[in-house]
């Protein structure tokens, strides 16, 4: 059984990575730099998401954001608090986004037109293991460790933090009664993955923001040449 | 392809559960009470348990443990400092554990008989997703969520919630700084998992302790019947 297993397992990968590919050219054609945030359950994406959306609406850029979850759509009503569109995708027990979905989601999105995008986000499920191997058509891969979850997860998952092209730690501000050792936190995520991009963030006191925000607009800038 | 996965998954499910019905009748024929802890990476399931275990040893009950995570024994070393037998297991990639490696890890664990323990504890890889259909022949399953987690996870993730048989809510001693929602959190597990038991815990200040050890001696006598 294991064999065939493999192979199917396999074969879904290769039809995600056909699928993504498709997706990248379009985001490429269109100009939209797409952003792809894994982490933990209860790390802080939504919060880091709706600040970042919020503060590139203000500054006058088009931003969206398609959300996954298992169920509910907490996420994308709190989101939707920040100006921007936002879609909610339930995956009912799946335990990450795939291709498939985001083309899908797209695809039918209502007012929302990826030619007139300048960023799109894609908050991924919750979960340090299952997204590692699902390309989703993004450009830059993001990783987020809040300083409440123990700064090994680095060497834990370390299949997810290898594959991401930035890392951002939350909650900063509450660093100091979890009692968060920042220098073995940056140590274990070079490990993994030397010389990748750090933020360190907080998304109550905003800080590291604007570094995230000037990023961003870089890696866009390098999209469109 | 969708079907052929379906019944592949159906398949494995099914082995799995042929599994941990043998493991949970030589539990059972053993006297000892095994317990599945699952959680998102980073909620605290190894300080949780390594008090637990300290107590228990303390107290001159026979624990032992078994612990899940992609990669690393950094879990089995810090638990080993509770004086129990604890054996590390490496699913390598694999989101879950499964009853086929409970058993194996039995099987040829050197000095550990299951007749001669009391408890034995399994703390499951980190993830709210995949270990909800993994029965690994425990007798209880209790799913932890740390204050800094967020108080929505029971509804994001009600499959896991719902297959678990007590709740333990972790880092209370900062539930102030993460500005955490005690009554809201307990009505969401509620809502998921009517009648739930839940203990409201802290590995830093020992809080809830006492209430946790007394329902693991409780649950103890009622096996041994």
């Amino acid at each position: 059984m294991t064999t065939r297993i493999v192979e199917l397992r396999r074969g879904i990968l290769k039809k995600n990575d056909e699928l993504a590919a498709e997706l990248r050219e379009r985001f490429t054609r269109a100009g939209v730099l797409v952003l792809n945030l894994v982490s933990s359950p209860g790390t802080g994406k939504t919060a880091f998401l709706e600040l970042t959306l919020r503060r590139l609406t203000q500054a006058g850029a088009k931003a969206a954001a398609l959300v996954g979850d298992l169920e509910t759509d907490n996420d994308a009503r709190r989101l939707a608090a920040s100006g921007a569109p936002v879609r909610q995708i339930n995956t009912h027990g799946i335990c990450h986004l795939d291709a498939e979905m985001i083309g899908r989601h797209l695809d039918d999105w209502a007012g929302v037109e990826l030619e007139r995008l300048d960023y799109l986000f894609i908050e991924n499920v919750g979960n340090l293991v299952c997204p590692s191997s699902y390309d989703l058509g993004e450009k830059v891969r993001v990783v987020l460790l809040s300083v409440t979850e123990g700064e090994d997860k680095p060497l834990k998952y370390p299949t997810l933090f290898n594959s991401a092209d930035a890392a951002a730690i939350t909650k900063i501000d509450i660093a100091g009664p979890c009692g968060f050792d920042r220098e073995l936190a940056l140590h274990n995520i070079n490990e993994i993955r030397p010389g990748i991009r750090i933020f360190e963030t907080s998304a109550k006191s905003g800080a590291g923001l604007d570094e995230w925000l000037a990023y961003l607009a870089e890696q866009r800038k390098v999209l469109k040449g």
